[in-house]
This record gives C-alpha cells, structure tokens and sequence, in this order.
C-alpha cells in the first residue's frame, strides 16, 4: 500500500484504535499531519478491515501510511496491569512494538493513559539513571508556553525522581522551545517553614547544589505557572495531574460565565457579535487541542499520549509533538543529561522502587 | 469609644495590622461590613495612634469599633514558630485572645497564613477527635460554590486527616450552603489502580463504610471542581493549595487573552464597548474578592484568614464568612459532627503528629 521507507525518512507508529472518537479521529490527525508533514510516513496500528474500509479512496493518506493489523484493543478502562498481561495483539502494544524494534522513530496513541505507560516501560525501558519516567504537558502561560511535569505517570514522588523531572524537563524545553538554559521552578506551596514537604525541601537543596544546565528559579506556586514564571514546573504526578485538570475546568468556567455575560441584553448581543472576531481569537487560544499531547520522558523511545477525546486537530497536534522530539533527538538528548548529572544524582539517596510500578507485572 | 457589647450581640476580633495593605484595607473592610451586619461589633487590634488618626471622625465606624493597642505586628515572611514564641505583643495574637477569652466570636486576619493557623491551634487548640485543622476556601462553579479543603494548613495528609477533613468540610456546606446532605468527593487522578496514593484509596473505604451524614461520590478529578461535581471537595493541604493557585492564575491568563483578543481591531474595539455591561458582570462573578476568605476549620474558635493583598471589598467578605459561621454555631455543629462519627474515625489507624505542627512550639 505504502512505498517502503527511504533511509533517514521519519516513521511514526500509530495506535489508530486508541481514544473515545478512534479510528476516526486518528485519521482525519493523521490526514492533518501529512499535510503539515511532508515525507513523515505513518504504521497504522489497528482493525485492518475498519481501517482500509475508512481509508478506502483517500489517496493521500494511502500514499503515507501503512496499516498493520491488530485483532485487540485497550479499553478505556482496562487496568494497565490486566492491560500489560492480556494486550500482546492490542493495537496499542503493537504501535510500541515498532518503536522497539526501530521501525518507528516514536508512537501516538489517543488510549488508555494507564496502559500506555506501563506498556511503554515494560517495551522500551526507563534510560539508564532515570528510576521513574514522567508525562510531561505544555501549558499555555502570559509569555507563551511551559513546559510542567509530572502530569500522571506517577501517584507519588520522591526528591530523587523530581530531580529526574528536572533534567528531563529542562532537555525538552531546550529541544522544543529552543532554549540554551531554561528556568526550572519547583512547584510548593510557600516558602515558610511549615509550607512545603519533605520532597520538595530536599529536591531544591539537590538542584542548588548540583551544578546543572539550568537556571534554578527555587520554588514556584500555583499561580507561577500560567504566569510563565519559569520554563519548566516541576512537581509530582498527582499535584501535577490535578492542578492541570483544575486549570482546565477553570478555563472552561470562565468561558461559561463569559458566554452567559453576553446574553444578558440586545445591547451585549450585539457587542458580541461585533467582537466575534476576537471571541475566535480567543476560542483558538484557549483550545486544548492545540496543546494536546501528553509527552512521556525518560524512556528509550518517543511515545505521545493524546487526550482521549480528541478529534483529528488535536490528534494532529500530538503528531506534530511526537515529530518535534524525533527530529531533535530528544531521547538521546535527555540521556546525555542524565548521564552528564548522574554523579550529582548518585549522591542523593536512592529511589526506592515503585510499589505500583507497571513495568514489575510480567506479562502473562 | 464604642458602647459595651449587648448581651448576644456578636463580637468579632480583627486584626487590624495584618496583610500588605493594613491598616488601611481593614478599616475599609469593616465601613462596609457595618453596613451589611448592622448590630455587630468590632475588636481592632493594632496600633492605637494609627487606628485613632485612620478612624479621626468616621462616627459610623467609631460606634462599632473599639480599639485594643498591640504594638507589635506579625511581618508577612515570618516563620510561623518565630512568630508563635516572640508574638505575644503582635495584633494577630491579641485577636486570636479575644476569641480565646470569649469576648469575641471569632477572628478574622488578613496577615500570614503560617502563623496565624499556629497561633490558632496554640490559642484555642484543635477539637477533640481533630488532629489537623485545615483550610476551607469556597470555589466557584458552574452551579454556585463548592468548598475545597485543606488549602493549605498542611503539607501531607494521612487518610485519617483526610476523612476528618470530609466531615468538616460537610458541617461547613451544610450550614453556609442551607444543604441537608451534601455531597463529598475526594480528588485522585483517576480510578485506575495505578492512579491514585495510598491515602485516598483507605480514606475512600473509610467513607463508603462510616455511615456519615453525607453522599460520597467517590473519586473526582480536577476539573470537577469547577465543575461542580460536588459540595465538598476534599484533598490534602499541598495540592488542594497548588490546585487554587492554578485556578486563578488560570483565570488571570484567560481574562488577559480576552482583553487582547478584543483590542485587536476597531470592529472588536467598538463591540467590546457595547458589550461592556456583560464584561462587568464577567469581572464581577470572577473577582476573588467576592470569596475571599480562608476558613479555619476543627478549632475551638472561628478563624477566617483573608487574601493578604485584599482590600477593604475583600476584607469585608472575610467578615462576612465570620459572621455567617459564627450565626450557624459552626464550631459547635463541627464537633457534634466529629463526635458522632468518633466510632468509625478510631476504627483507622491512628493519626502520626504532624512534625511540623506549629501547636507542639512552645512560645518563649
């Protein structure tokens, strides 16, 4: 279907069966991204008969992509470890797969967050050095956009693995905005005594003393980060999971109460329709599909997670990501990192292992 | 100066000194309050001289105001034990005796968290049955307002403090929101068996078998809280303070991409004009002000801590939270409500002390 791959032409691997609105949404991203795109081909992982069913006629999108069959799929609500045991003919193992096997420079799935991280350790390893890798997001600020992580790869961090963050955030904002030495701050709630625990305390002390690339900005609060204090936030997966999420259910609430402001009279109708311009202006700034993208740091090979619900735009905008951090080799960057710091981060107290962690359950 | 208190007439102590723009801001916040709350009365601690030259010929406020001289003021960067062992002169500390003595039915500050929730729990001391009080902020939402606690008394909480932090949380909806049941949710990242720490997965269970006087939903998420999936949202102090923050640094940005959006051509210019009415009332729901206050919740004694860079618009909604709980008998029903699920909280483990708490350093 596909012509064969030309040397040092870029693959991505798909799991075209992931996410709410999937195989649909997947391809009309993947039919976004061609265009933006050329000479990128795609490995559709997935049903093969929906798959050239829905491909059947669009000839741009044959000539890019490459289905490869898959019988199963990850359901939403699948338990990463059940995922892990029973998801070897998933579409979603199998997008991996060719990451492992170096078909493909890097995997998007729309799928199952949980499954998708403990398939993506137990197929591609964490790097040497990095005990816990992290989801990291871009977060829109005044200045442009941050770079915050952890956003859910884990329920909870030690100050070794925030250090991790560190680093592995500070390489990212490097690659994908171009910096030299980022701003890195440490999510707190204060700097008195009684604010901050024990992680946080520690995991500053160890990025002060531990001479990095990076301009170390201390600690950081709620606020800092749509304020674009610092380039990159570092926190732990929960508090970065839930300060994310409340920062979207708090954008969609003023846009409510925006909308319901402009209803109140004619006079305000017609306010709005004269500014209609600007609320489009703003609906595209404040879409979260233009950031959409889960990025999974510390492992050997790129793996974006898309939000579940997306469409084809957002699906396409986690495809540009995945495409960034191939073109700037971002897993070999953050290695050379790692391995540039491990003697700072050897001094620190080891990182226990992950009780929960899903690269520990074989597969059956 | 002020006429002696009725019998019945509600007292409340203020803090005139504390937060950055006191005196000034305090004053302002009471002028208002008085015209609200008409047969309340007011306890200014605080530098007499000043407060007598800022009060010079306001007779509406000198009729419910008397002053008590306190010399010294807690400094906005003050460590909480440093102002716990030499604060004894400082206006917080005089406010909080007052309560302690009786003479006033609760406190309201706009000075440093740290150290006012120390002097809290050193001065009226937690409810029996309560190991950590905790911080209630009201949030808005797309039904109304939620209460969210703890924001920040506590940098970690075992699933002890977070079951306790339910009960009080639902005593507080009950009687601010006018709710019979209301409903409880406690933030996690998700329900998946990766997701989510140790301490929510026991304090849910905790929940669903207590038998309390509430509907518990659950686990919700993030952006269930503006959502207003529940009444009561429950989390430990870290993340529930990074959530807030993140929320109105969120609306910030959001109301700033609005003012940018509408300058961009005279068409939005002229329709931003005429839907200016609609802006004001957008300005109006989002203005923090509007739900300033911090409530301290599980002591002997009302304690409300103000945003430290309020006004006097901001610091007469604390005032009114003071008050409203004060009418409720707030601390009463909370410990009604912490004694009658006493059963089911001993069955827990019991809750380690907190090795930071503020109530364990003595004052010199």
């Amino acid at each position: 279907m596909a012509d064969a791959p030309k040397t040092g032409q870029l693959v991505l691997s798909i799991d075209a069966m992931g996410g709410d609105n999937a195989p649909g949404a997947v391809l009309d991203g993947i039919d976004i991204a061609r265009v933006r795109h050329p000479g990128v081909r795609f490995l559709l992982h997935g049903d093969k008969g929906e798959l050239e069913r829905l491909m059947a006629g669009d000839a741009g999108l044959l000539a890019v992509a490459e289905i490869r069959h898959a019988p199963d799929v990850v359901g939403m609500d699948d338990k990463p470890s059940q995922a892990l045991r029973r998801g070897r003919e998933t579409s979603m193992w199998r997008a991996l797969e060719s990451v492992k096997a170096g078909e493909a420079a890097g995997a998007v799935s729309a799928g199952n967050t949980g499954a998708l991280m403990a398939m993506s350790k137990f197929q591609l390893r964490p790097l040497d050095g990095i005990a816990r890798p992290a989801i990291a997001a871009l977060w829109p600020t005044m200045h442009g956009q941050s770079v915050v992580l952890d956003v859910g790869a884990n329920v909870g961090s030690e100050a070794r693995h925030l250090v991790d963050f560190a680093v592995m955030g500070a390489a990212f904002a490097r690659a994908v905005f171009g910096l030299k030495t980022p701003s890195v701050g440490l999510l707190n709630i204060g700097s008195e005594e009684l604010k901050g625990n024990e992680q946080v305390k520690v995991a500053a002390q160890s990025l002060r003393d531990a001479g990095l690339d990076i301009a170390f900005a201390g600690f950081i609060e709620g606020d800092d980060i749509s304020a674009g204090t610092v380039d990159v936030v570092v926190t732990d997966g929960f508090t970065g999971n839930i300060a994310l999420k409340a920062a979207e259910g708090t954008a969609k609430l003023v846009s409510h109460y925006l909308r319901e402001a402009l209803k109140r009279s004619l006079l305000t109708k017609i306010g709005a329709f004269l500014a209609s311009g600007a609320f489009r202006i703003l609906k595209a700034r404040m879409d979260p599909r233009a950031v959409n993208g889960g990025v999974f740091l510390g492992l050997n090979g790129i793996v974006v997670k898309s939000h579940g619900g997306t469409d084809g735009i957002g699906f396409a905008a986690a495809i540009d990501l995945a495409i960034d951090m191939a073109k700037q080799d971002m897993v070999r960057r953050i290695a050379d990192d790692i391995k540039g710091v491990s003697g700072v981060l050897s001094r620190l107290a080891p990182a226990a292992p992950d009780a929960t962690d899903a690269a520990a359950v074989p597969p059956a």
